[in-house]
This record gives structure tokens, sequence and C-alpha cells, in this order.
């Protein structure tokens, strides 16, 4: 992996990711393929909308239909069609997601299948090898996701934890992927700090912020990006997980974050909710039912184009696969196209206008923050 | 509307319908897109699968958005987004499967809209201006379907009320759309021969047979074909109505079809059942799940060209959209890559090669008919 930032405006960064199979501008989100499929969405769709990178998910590949099946096919990459760079998640999150239903040790996480009940123990090792098998390009450390909320020791317990396991991780690693270190802690600072000493004492490609968008507050999660933004290493790549909203990116590209992945444009729109540049939109409300206008006028992707309001709103409401399918691939573009013009502004220096911009449009006020 | 026949194969024909909105080549598949949507694809997709004209279904877009909604918005056309021909059946397919909850008069039917129960008068004038609202370029008469089986009584009145029907929709079409007839007469030849001299006395673009596929036997829908084959006008294209399986559609050609529509591809492929050169098959059986064959070596459309048999397995066990997608875009891929052989057979002088080669390449005995 080749990292280079081309623009900076405070601690905003316009930089890019080079690996083998292709480039990532970054600020750059990740669609979601849960499943090793984007929700409603071709390969062909991804590439009109410009995404660069998609996740996939070690918990979900790893148990249907198995890395190994995938690894004999010929990787994940040839198996769902994609030939840009995919990002693996570790399974940690969603096995935390389990609850009691997972039982951590030392060693690593003893869970049933959700699908047929099957005994699994994942240890950090584990983890690094599904990912491998899956052929991966960048790999996720396997990590515990701290509580929230959680007392000082709990979080420092658990941290410590990843801390022990982003190790093993290290030196389990064995393709030529690249491997993100995630910084745990919890809501306290000296603890994320910490955790972020270890990992750039280990030494990984880039770091990710874990643990955070689990239920804290938006201004609990802006102090931990405002504690951090100073500390994350400048030449490497830093990575929100699971973040957000348009207004969460925008305000987490000003601390300095490049990288993003989040469920919401896929998820939204299976519900009828669409990312405008001046808001979400319930498409299902009945004030669109004959509504010619497009999607957003600010929009110039196929489905702003091509299809008015009425006609979204006319697919979700009969529930026919083409609502979903649309409103997916004009979420994804939209997102796509925002994180395009952040990274414009950064490099023309014009980001603290955008970020006034992105509000006004919005009838929000702006948070206080560097610009 | 032009019609011009280029080739024939005894009384396999390779015509052209001209339309202002685009050339049809028959023998021609049209995908069902019944609430204006094909389900599954977008309009790009469509036009990837070679498909020439789609088919709207009137009792469906009347109730929901609305015919007068969409004419407001500039037709269905520009509501869909789709600039090749549409033909719309009448709604009286639609109306006749409610069973109980329509009562038929000479009038017309009344029902209930089984959406909201609101109570619907529906005559075959208000067909042709519903049809003429959505703009469609190929009109359908509103008909009554004779119930199968039926007595020669039943439906000696039931066609004889639908030819009184074509009258009036024939004096009520006012548009430039073309308006066809359909013939109706249940198994019984004489009435079918009836009800086709009366179309033909009025006078219409083109001759659809209606109330085939309907529970009858094979061999009673082939003998009902061969009846009518060197009885339909030779200038008028010949559509038979919600046929059918591939064997099906390569029958009905040996007896002079030229167009056929049907849910099969599209809904057969949201079950995971895909239409391959060597039969059909259920990709979610546990034998494709590590099958990293193409869903059809004889097929050369981007799902068969890029996917397994083993990522469907996948996407269809999961449940994942895009399962449902790909699978509808290589059935429609193959039933218009069925047609264009055909087309292409009788042009070529190979059609009787080509009926040879289809059953054998399915283990099947090739069914007695013209070649």
């Amino acid at each position: 992996m080749k990292f280079k930032t081309k623009n900076t405006s405070n601690f905003a960064r316009a930089s890019e990711i080079q690996l083998s199979r292709g480039k990532i501008n970054t600020p750059a989100f990740m669609p979601v393929g849960t499943n090793g499929s984007v929700k409603g969405l071709t390969v062909e769709d991804l590439n009109e909308t410009g995404s660069e990178i998609i996740l996939g998910n070690t918990f979900h590949l790893m148990l249907r239909p198995g890395d190994e099946l995938i690894k004999n096919i010929g990787g994940l990459h040839k198996f769902i069609n994609w030939d840009k760079p995919i990002l693996t998640d570790s399974g940690g999150f969603q096995v935390w997601s389990l609850g009691d239903l997972a039982k951590i040790s030392e060693d690593g996480v003893k869970f049933s299948s959700p699908y047929d009940g099957k005994k699994i123990f994942m240890r950090p090792e584990d983890s690094i090898m599904i990912q491998e098998n899956l052929g991966s390009d960048i790999i996720m450390v396997f990590d515990e996701c701290t509580e929230y909320p959680s007392t000082y020791e709990e979080a420092k317990k658990s941290m410590e934890l990843s801390m022990r396991w982003a190790k093993r991780c290290k030196a389990a690693h064995k393709s030529k992927s690249s491997l993100f270190g995630i910084v745990q802690g919890g809501m306290f600072k000296d603890l994320r700090e910490e955790s972020l000493n270890k990992l750039i004492e280990i030494d990984f490609d880039g770091i990710a912020l874990g643990g955070l968008s689990v239920g804290e507050s938006k201004q609990e999660k802006t102090e931990i990006l405002e504690f951090m933004c100073d500390k994350l290493p400048e030449n490497k790549p830093r990575y929100l997980m699971g973040v957000g909203t348009p207004e969460d990116i925008v305000e987490a590209v000003r601390y300095g974050i490049d990288m993003f992945d989040c469920v919401l444009p896929t998820r939204n729109a299976r519900n009828g909710q669409l990312f405008t540049s001046e808001g979400v939109i319930n498409i299902r409300n009945a004030e669109y039912k004959d509504c010619d206008d497009p999607i957003d006028v600010n929009c110039n992707n196929k489905v702003s184009q091509n299809y008015s309001r009425a006609y979204l709103n006319h697919l979700h409401r009969t529930n026919e696969m083409l609502g979903a399918m649309l409103a997916t691939y004009h979420n994804i573009s939209y997102y796509q196209s925002l994180m395009n013009d952040i990274r414009s502004a950064i490099k023309d220096n014009l980001f603290a206008k955008f970020i006034k911009d992105f509000y006004n449009k919005r009838n929000l006020d702006m948070p206080d923050g560097p610009i």
C-alpha cells in the first residue's frame, strides 16, 4: 500500500491510497457488501457510482458460503466479479453484536452460528486466515468492541485485550494484503491514546477508530475525534468504522478521517429514505405521489436524471424491487458525489466554503470545529 | 403500424413490426412490466437483453398509481423511462381472475379494487381510454376470458359478448396507437373461427389468441393453434397471450405466432429457476453450492459470462436482492437470445434444424407439427 496526501485544509486531507487492485481517492466512502453483494446494486452500478472500494463482512462470508469455498473458487473478487479493492472487517463487531451468545476468553471468542447453531471458536489468527482466504486487499485486526456505556476499568480491560489480539493478528498476517489496526478505549481519552500508541508500536498500514457509533452522543464522538486528530500518524490512512450520515462524514473529515463505511445509504434506500443535497426525504410520503421533480435537482446521477419522485413513490408503494434498486443507486451515487465534492473542495482550498454551503442547504447550524 | 414478413418456414415467419417508437423483430418476446417495472430489471438491463417491446398491465396501473396521474406526468414511457414500444393488456384478464368478485354485464364489469375496496365499473370504452391515457403503442381490446373448462353454450355466449365489446373498443379507439383484437371461443374450433371472422370484419391491426394457457392440456392448445394457423390473416401480427415456456414458444412459432408475453422468466427467476439451453435448473439446489461453472455455457449474456452457479446459489440462499436481479437478467436474456435464434433460423432457412437441436439439447422428443 502506498499512501500519499495531496492537499490539506487544517486537519482535513485529500489523499490517495494505491493498492495493487486500484487507487482509492480519499476521503472515501466504502459501500457495504455484507454477503458478497452490495444490496440492490450490480458491480456495474457500483462502478457507475464512482465507488473505488467496497467492504465485505468476514463473519457473514465465513458462515455462508464459507471462506474455504470462496478461496477454492478463486477468491472473493472473482466470486462477486469485482476487480477493485475490497476491505474486510474482522468479524469482531458482528460477534460482539451477538451479546451473551458469544463467550470471550483470552484466546478468542466462542459463539454459535445464527444459521445452523454450529459451535465456532474464532481466534485472532482465524480471522486473519479467513480474510486471507477471501483475498481481501485491506484486512482488519480482530478486536473486541467495547460496550457503551462502560466503566473505565471495563474499557481498559477490553482495550488491552484488543491490543494483545492486534499483536497476534500482526504475527499471523502472511499475505501481501494491507493490515489495519483498530483503536479502542471507549470514551476515555487516555485509553484511546494508549491504544493508538500500542498500534503505532506494532506498526500497521492504517489506523481505524473502532467502538464509535455504538450509542454514544454526537458530542462524545466529536470529543474523541478532536482528541485523536493531532495524534494519528499523518502518513497512514485513518478509517472511522461504521460512520455514518452525510453530516457525520463531513464532521469526521474536518478531524482528518480518510475512510468511511456504513449501511445507511443502502439500508435506508430500501425503506424509501433518499439522501439529497437538501437533506433526507421519505419517498413513500403522499406528497411525492404526483411530483414530477427529480430526486435531487443538484444530482446528475442516472436515477435523478431519468426518474421522477412520483415514479419512485409508486415503485416503493407497490413494493417493486426496482424501487429499492433505484433508491440504492441514488443513495450510493449521492454519497460518492459528496465524497468527490469533499475531495475537490480540499484540493481547491475551498473546504471552509464547502462546509458552510453543506449546512446552509440543509438549514442546519454548522458545528464548531476545525475548517 | 407497418407489418412486413421477411422470411417464412412453412407456417413460421420472421417479420418486422414498425411502430413510431421503434421496430420489433418477430417472433418477439415481451417481458411483463406489471406495475410499470419489469421486476428486477432497469431499462438499461432491458435494452441490454435485446428487448424491443414490453408489456404494461392496465388493471394494475389504473389502480396504482392511476392512469390520469401517469397521463399528467407525460405518459407511461416517460414515467418509467422506456422509449421503445409498450403493449398494454386491456385489464380483462385480471378482472376475470378476480372470479366471483367481478360482476359481468352487457355494459361492462363491476369489481372492487383489491387495494382499497373501491367499487369500479369498467366498460370496454373505459379500458381503451385508460390505455390511451397510458400512451400505449399497442392497445388490446377489452374481452371476457372464457372459463376453462366451459360448455359449448358458455363458450359461445362469452365469445359473442367479447366480440360485441371488440366492436365497441374499435369505435372508442381514437389515438394513433395500434389496436389488436382477441380471438376467444374456448376449446371449440367453430367458435374460434367465428370469433376470428368477426375480428377480421371489424378490422384490427393485429390478432391475439386469448383464453389459452388457462388450464387446458398442451394437446388442446396445440389443436387450437393447428386449426387457426392457416386461417389467421397473413398480413397482420399474431399474438399468443400469456405464453409461455421456451418449448411453448418454439411450438407456437411453428404454427405462425409472432408475439409472446409471459411472467415465467421473471417470476421463476425470483424463485431461483434459471432457463438454460439444456433446460431449467434450480439454482438453490445444493449441487450448485461450489459449482464454478457459468449458468449456461452456451449463453454469452453478462450474467452467464461473469458469475458462477456457486455465486447465484449463494445469493439465492442468502436472499440477496442481487440473486433475483441477476437471475431475471439471465432469464430475459435467455428468452431474447432464443427469439433471436428462432428469427435467424427462419431467415437462414434452418428452422427445421433449429427445432431438432432445440429438443435434442433438452433430451426431449420433438412434437409432431409443421417444420
